[in-house]
């Protein structure tokens, strides 16, 4: 017995405070308040929000309520706004003893997220000048969720090491870091990224990606028994991994050009994802004894093609060029899974709870690459005149750009997302491991039981010390 | 053996007949053919859905089928189906034996609740004079959706402790006085409420606790095993609370005035509820040991936001407004669940098992009364003249009416929509007594083994008798 | 032990080769380069969500964006596009060891039908003769999702019974089945069948059930054990039930003509699920002991009244109609599923896992000679002249059909349906016969073991064999 306790002091009941009591119910209100007082200085509603609209429409000639941008953009945005809640929150409940905090921290961030970023974005992007306010109508809610989307993927690295204080903590950077980025790839580079390959998905995944790197943990096996799935917990991510793929080409779409934009954003997205779902199960299948499938590929992998289409969507990348991004996407995701992440987890000490790196980041990258491809390839024949100014942008002072200057610029808009994402990684991942956040000990990874009150006849699956080459399961009793 | 037969006779095995075969049945087809024959004589398509169409543009100089009512109200619709069937549906599949009644019994009542609906408020609302006969549309259809939301916030307050056949009962007069109440308060007082924080939540929240209080079972502990939650119907309960928490901006939006007021409602609806997550999850987790969150206050009182702006959200409420009610609806919801659901059933004698009162009834009264007060400071500045009239009707008869007059009205509304509520669950809760009804015993309630065929394999939960101290698990074979 | 490795050899262990490691990646990679080939040469996309949409704009005095196609049908689209993934295929989680394959496997045949589904119905439909591309757009994405629909449903019956490369063949010859079906019945006969009673459901559900009756295993009963649900398959299929149930008004209006043409076949397909819910319920309650429920009723019979709508949702079939055909659909269904389902297992050798013949076969019929009864009746008093001709197509030589003969030609049409399901089912069949498709033996049906890695701490249910009427419970270790 007292072999045990010594046992315990040094790896198992070390005072590892996760204890958020106060730290969470502090951080939650001081921010909402925050956010109150900053939204009653700047916040207000656009004029297609505004009940000054009737007047607005006899001013701009506007003959039909159908033309506020609502019609236009809301179905999308609903869509938009189930993969942020759904999609992503679904798809990180597949630990077996994580479903709550994969959907519920999700809910928790996301739900911050997006007051924080309707402000940031709103100051440097729709800053009226005249009374300097942010005017926000529905594509300020789109443009949110998209940045929201971010730290999501960021939190995928790192769902289950982390409290959820860390993850609010997460987030705040995250977002501020976004909107800066955001704003130096669409507007100082006029980078077209409807999708946000670079924007969203390479600096979302980069940012995570070395948060993770710093909190390494060498000693996270002591939460092996927590780390697999549970036959109905993967069940439940595929509605995730569903609502995700369903709802990319709306993704991709939401503020893409109105009309033709749009339209055919969604249709090259759908057909890239279509293609990357058959390469997924080709290499799952091929990388398995006895071709076996492996769940993890089919929820992650087939999303691929819909994050490689993020900045060529809107472009005239032809339907058989979606056809072979995703016919790519797939492959490299999954071979990702199946080669990179123990790579990775072994040699370079990145712990990558849900893979993002697979199916964020390369991917990602790919479809930076692709986009700028695609970008510096266009012409006036392809698009049309009209066309080519509406799809590029090439009004006022870029009116004399070529498409092959956009290309570089495009390509430059890459390397300013994975420098946002590494450097404020190695930034906010030094602040997060300050002693004071309540995360979980090494052994306490990936359990619902640190933070969430559990049901009461839930047996909780006993924890196993390595020790001496003995397996001593641990006591709660005798220990402590 | 003798000694626990006795037991059973008296407390257990008496003979509580919860056999359905031919009530429910009966009830079923009997109320589906008088639908058919009303459906009959009074029901037919509105222009808009009419093949005269093309002739009704005509005459009334329309020149796009993309004016057709269906263009701007269809997406929300289906959004508000989707809560009320999967929403509401999956909301209450959270404990651990009743998910199959709490999904099932949802999607009966909503069914035939629709039917009725789209008469009973046909009858009020849009009865053709020239021929006598309701004209739907689908703005119809969202109303008849808008109109079961009442019935199934009702449903909440009983969830586990009534037969399907109470249910039906329940929801043929909740629609009925439904409808009567939203007539007195939106066309007899002109009392906006285009997301029924007064004609939804406050009615049917009262509607249901009443019914509950009437119904009140003292040996409901005998159920105890039966009324937590299992880890998986947490999550699948987190499906329903998603879908609600993302679609009630469509919700409060749906029927608002087409153009700006869709879009501000979605906007103010959207903002209320974010800033309802983190007061929740800031109280839920203050009010704990160490800290730890509470699923049942993250699946409930994150949607108070919502409800809280059912009235207001078509006003200029202002986005930092919404935050504020958003704010307080988390904050009181949450202390509900903490406080006072246990203080009422232990001194008022409502079992609440969904704890309504602190998802619908509190926030639904905070809705009603932050309507009422943005109502009476509207004003010719902050809406335009034109605006003023669409947001509040201010035409025909009302067109003298000022802004403080309508801020009393609203407060009128409150209290028509309490009364209806209070009257009504007095009313059928009473009908509910009569021994007719086969209902579940005190010791089957919450289970669902009372009318479902269970999956064989499932070993049920053996239920536990309090006998003179004394433990007794119940052997179901020689007992009966 | 010897006796019992007898026993393995003749019924168990036999060498029934379930490795798909070669052959499923084999056929997808091919497939999907066959696809990017074919799209490379022949699709492109039409003009809506062509770049040059400027241009065609101002050709064709299009004077909004709104106007585009798109923002007509890009939220029915999504709203399907629901119900292929996440309706389709959480409805066929249900079985306790089979969700994975069910919800996975109809994610691979869909993402691989939709591509060849544009292919195919391009050739028939939209071929430019200009330049012999296939011009794709929003309107092409929903009738690939219906095509795809169409081998969902077969899929059905064959449900727990065919390995992943069986579907795929079983998903390339229904594909173009369909394809040619439909021409014929759209095209040349042009009858009209917007929601596909007959082009998707008879057509669909006959050609699954003569596969299955093909592919018929006189021992499926070795796989008993694993033929029920367990609890929470069940609610996870109820996830598919509701999305189907909500969004079939959006498949069945998906394509109908803009304006009221989608308006009224949205509220038709409402009313008539509606009523089919009661029906369901009824019949199901009046079959069971005590009245209990039974899930898969619920679950499946439901859904008939939207299948029985699919061709006369955009009639002037008026509203109690609709009622009617849901009324008899659920009663229809129900029984199929108490008395047919058993009776054409035993008697027909028909294995219908799904039930498809009680949810689209007889509800699929009875749709189709509704629309024929409500297309005969049509009249120019009813539809106004205009909507007559919107309706039924009758310009260019159909000027001069009479609703009459429309009638005759929708009769006509349920009849190539059937015949195309079944003719081409014993086609399909005989190929899938063929012993290279390492399909699972007896014992081994509806288990995800076979073609998915588990979750390691799932125990495995084990089989139990017949054998002399001992049963014999296998161990896997001494066993081989």
């Amino acid at each position: 017995m007292g072999n045990c306790q010594d046992i315990c002091k040094t790896f198992w009941c070390r005072p590892k405070n996760t204890n958020v009591r106060i730290s969470l119910p502090a951080v939650c209100f001081v921010w909402q308040i925050v956010m109150i007082i900053l939204f009653g200085v700047f916040v207000r509603y656009n004029p297609e929000a505004d009940a000054h609209w009737p007047e607005f429409m006899q001013k701009h000639n506007i003959t039909s309520n159908i033309e506020n941008d609502f019609y236009y953009r809301y179905p999308s945005f609903q869509d938009v706004h189930v993969m942020i809640f759904v999609g992503f929150g679904f798809l990180m409940t597949f630990l077996k003893r994580y479903s709550f905090g994969g959907v519920g921290f999700n809910f928790l961030i996301a739900a911050f997220g997006v007051q924080w970023a309707l402000l940031m974005q709103g100051w440097f992007h729709s800053l009226d000048p005249t009374d300097g306010t942010i005017k926000i109508g529905v594509e300020s809610l789109i443009n949110a969720d998209f940045c929201v989307a971010g730290c999501l993927i960021a939190f995928g690295a790192c769902l289950g090491k982390v409290s959820p204080v860390q993850l609010m903590v997460m987030t705040l950077f995250g977002i501020t870091l976004y909107s800066v980025e955001e704003y130096i790839i669409l507007n100082i580079l006029n980078a077209r990224d409807a999708g946000g390959s670079m924007v969203i998905h390479i600096f979302g995944a980069y940012y995570g990606l070395t948060i993770s790197w710093i909190l390494y943990r060498p000693n996270l096996h002591q939460s092996h028994r927590l780390q697999g799935s549970h036959y109905h917990t993967d069940v439940f991510a595929m509605i995730g991994t569903l609502f995700l793929w369903m709802y990319w080409p709306s993704f991709n779409s939401a503020i893409a050009y109105h009309g033709d934009g749009q339209h055919r954003a969604a249709i090259n997205t759908y057909l890239s994802l279509t293609a990357s779902v058959l390469t997924t199960f080709a290499v799952s299948s091929l990388s398995a004894k006895r071709g076996k499938l492996d769940m993890v590929h089919i929820q992650n992998a087939t999303l691929a093609g819909g994050v490689a289409m993020g900045t060529a969507a809107e472009f005239m990348i032809t339907p058989y060029g979606a056809l072979i991004v995703g016919f790519c996407c797939g492959i490299i995701s999954t071979f990702g899974y199946v080669v990179l992440t123990p790579f990775m987890e072994k040699y370079l000490k990145i712990q990558d709870t849900c893979g993002i790196h697979n199916l964020h980041a390369m991917p990602g990258l790919l479809g930076g690459v692709v986009g700028a491809i695609t970008a510096a390839a266009a012409s006036t024949s392809i698009y049309g005149q009209q066309g080519l100014l509406n799809t590029f942008g090439f009004v006022g002072e870029l009116s004399n750009r070529s498409p092959g200057t956009q290309g570089g610029y495009q390509a430059a808009g890459i390397c300013v997302a994975l420098a946002f994402g590494i450097v404020g990684g190695i930034l906010v991942g030094c602040i997060l491991r300050l002693p004071i956040w309540a995360d979980p000990a090494d052994d306490n990874c990936f359990d619902d039981e640190v933070y969430w009150e559990l049901p009461e006849d839930e047996e909780s699956i006993p924890p196993i010390l390595e020790y001496n080459n003995h397996m001593i399961t641990k006591n709660p009793e005798t220990c402590m």
